[in-house]
């Protein structure tokens, strides 16, 4: 029970120690970047699905699952794809004692595991639009330094592939998604950027990406989740056609929307602090800790008492954790605020003699809620912890970034840069170097501070063209 | 929307034709045995998975998820369980173009991944029970025929794992699962028969195994699930030890409890019939289907009241499908009989006018439910439905077997033989050889027919340690 390293000053330092000591994961498999989740991960993990689920579903995608394992021969179809990922995929080469005729990837992305069958499915423009998504886990032969949640060798992934009648459809199917997101971001209290990738930087195959950043302290970035227009890159390759309404043969234009278990990694990131871990409500394991204190005068009193609350809170759909064991009250708040429940009761003599538990969030605000109004003060608290969440992480994602007028300011800046560009790459990999990160792009839709009207590039001093991007260094 | 192929004389083409055009599957990928997990068919799954969360929950385990790769040296430290997979694994030998230096193994089950944690995570008896289960893919590189749900290579895969403090504990254990199990199976409506395997026919590495037998037609019958005691057979390879509270160190006793896809296949292999797949409620996609009667006099009426019917029932938090296309009803019908939704509402003029849906659930019993009365008539036709459904199971669970005095008996038996057995592994393989099948083992919660005392051996006629067998050919 040590202290955590500092945040601010030793940021990777303490999220490893977060998301070990709060019990999020395990590191000791015997596989390198494969972590293990234990019960509190997975549950963590179970609640951030279910919103991500509950959100692209509202916009009409259907589940699928498509295998795991993908023939060289499908994987190798479209060529900037395959030069993106070639060397990053595992690769099985032998069944039992024989040896496969054709080997088979395991999938670092199902691009070429879902278009071939995409080719059967599509038929007629009234198959169209095809929304389907999938969460399952992806396997990458990472060899940077890999970190729980952040970069994995086996990734838990949320990938939607659709298909559209032509490019238009596919830039809407595209917008929804920005707002499928912007649902998901505020069910996790994370604010971010969605950014325009620089063509140089897009993903291996696509059109154009625009991608969601978030700041992590000390100018660097955290990209959480992309979306991608594939126009018929991939359409071509795989043969996926459509017949319109005047009988032509048209190729479909795709898009694509990924997510990970970054965003845990993220919710860590962003709401953590110097006590550990901190849920917001949608995704908290347990949502509300119920903490006896045993009293030699009050007898089983309390302990009866907090069953109660727990009984009727888990009657109220709440999900609750009775923490009843022999420790010290104090090791028990200690514990809770490492793992980041958002809200806890204490019941002592005095509570369980008045009828009024102590509650305590996680963020310290304190509060008396009595046993007759327990589900609507409880609901009342949380909704007040989440909104107080959402608001500390928004201060400190504005904080995290400049407004900056010449390169000179990008070197070892310790926020995300906030610059005017003319759109060439020249000028881009100068701010790369400047920057001793990335130009992460052009934000779709706003900027994370106020800003006016850009200025001269910080490039080349052109005003031509010019057009806010932000730079920072991705983690 | 040709017939079904005869589920009494033809059973696997009828199943293979139901899965197919019931859209549960699709079996075009470009791997054998790996098939895709269509919308309706994941839909399926999600609800099924659903049932085996809550139901082993409710017994105090916990969800965890391991890595899918093991590394060859964990893989190979139980003996008879690698013997019993060796054959069966896809291999994992490169990484990029680096050739790995320890192969990974694809977890066709996941003791060899789980148990080395394990042996960190256990240190004390405070720390057993250790009850922890997960729901992932499993792959096995099958030689036998592949079938959708039955046997494939990429296999959704439930596995509860825990360590015990002794045998009795185990045991103990073992008795909670079976427990579970009857809840899950009386969520399906699946009427089953738990068998103790004879030992030559244990899972690999096991003490002793209870399988969960179906019978299928024909005398065949299908394995869909499994429990097993391993008393220390794991945990000393693995070490897993812990310290007794008298000081002294202990090797745990561990049980697994297994389940898969299969009961999927099994839920359509059981229930379907000539008009195709039948859902119990519990587990259907949608529970109810409304499609509207276009009528030239009543015009937007019977579409405006499904609307309303199909609302009120999403808001109650049913599972509906509004079936709003542009075929015939009668197109709709059939293919909604063939999906396998318990409830159909039909709404056309003279419903929309009187305000009194049509109910047709899928074993064609009709009524009638006035709007007024919707959730909770709907909540009563569903209810009734699965009754009737679990009779017309069980009815036909109970003709499945048949009482049989001589070895003679069992050869083409069209039924599944329920025999005095001596318990001798010679007579079990004359058993065998007689039912060209296997001797499943000895029920362990009673006989699925009413029998007396078992007689004389089948094999060798003695009465001595006489015990009631089941023999069959699994599928």
């Amino acid at each position: 029970m040590a202290d955590l390293p500092d945040k601010g000053t030793a940021f990777i330092d303490w999220y490893l120690a977060v998301v070990e000591e709060a019990g999020l994961t395990d590191k000791r498999y015997g596989v390198k970047g494969m972590n293990i989740w234990t019960p509190y991960g997975f549950l963590a993990r179970r609640h951030l699905d279910a919103v991500l689920v509950r959100e692209i579903e509202a916009t009409g995608s259907q589940p699928v699952e498509f295998p795991t394992l993908i023939p060289e021969t499908e994987f190798a179809k479209e060529k900037e794809h395959i030069k993106g990922f070639d060397e990053q995929v595992f690769w099985v080469t032998k069944g039992g004692s024989s040896t496969l005729d054709v080997p088979l990837v395991l999938r670092p992305t199902s691009e070429t595991a879902i278009y071939p069958v995409f080719a059967l499915w599509v038929r007629s423009h009234r198959d169209l639009p095809l929304n389907l998504y999938q969460i399952v886990n992806v396997f990458r032969y990472e060899t940077k330094t890999t970190r729980p949640f952040l970069r994995v060798r086996e990734i838990h992934f949320f990938e939607e592939h659709t298909c559209q009648v032509d490019e238009a459809h596919a830039t809407e199917r595209l917008r929804s998604n920005l707002g499928a997101f912007r649902q998901m971001a505020a069910a996790l209290a994370l604010p971010y950027v969605a950014v325009r990738r620089p063509d140089w930087d897009k993903f291996p195959g696509a059109h154009s990406s625009v991608a969601f950043d978030i700041p992590v302290g000390g100018g660097r970035t955290l990209q959480i989740g992309s979306i991608h227009h594939y126009r018929d890159n991939f359409a071509g390759p795989y043969g996926i056609r459509y017949e319109a309404a005047d009988g032509s043969q048209k190729l479909v234009h795709q898009t694509t929307f990924g997510l990970s278990e970054r965003l845990l990694g993220a919710v860590v990131a962003v709401h953590g602090d110097a006590k550990g871990a901190v849920f917001p409500t949608s995704i908290a394991p347990y949502e509300v800790v119920i903490v006896p204190i045993p009293s030699a005068e009050a007898g089983d009193a309390p302990l009866a008492a907090a069953r109660e609350l727990a009984e009727r809170l888990r009657r109220a759909g709440r999900r609750v954790r009775l923490d009843d064991g022999d420790e010290r009250p104090g090791a028990k708040y200690y514990r809770w605020e490492l793992r980041g429940a958002p809200l806890r009761l204490e019941v002592g003599r005095r509570e369980a003699e008045g009828r009024v538990a102590t509650a305590v969030d996680r963020l310290g605000h304190r509060d008396r809620i009595p046993f007759d109004a327990l589900e609507n003060d409880v609901a009342r608290r949380l909704a007040e912890f989440d909104r107080s969440l959402a608001a500390r992480a928004r201060a400190a994602f504005e904080e995290a970034f400049v407004l900056v007028a010449r390169l000179s300011e990008l070197a070892g800046s310790t926020r995300v840069g906030v610059l005017s560009w003319c759109g060439s790459e020249e000028c881009g990999h100068k701010v790369e170097a400047a920057v001793e990160g990335a130009l992460l792009g052009t934000p779709e839709e706003g900027l994370p501070i106020p800003v006016g009207e850009p200025g001269p590039c910080v490039g080349c001093g052109s005003t031509a063209g010019v057009r806010w991007a932000l730079a920072g260094r991705p983690l």
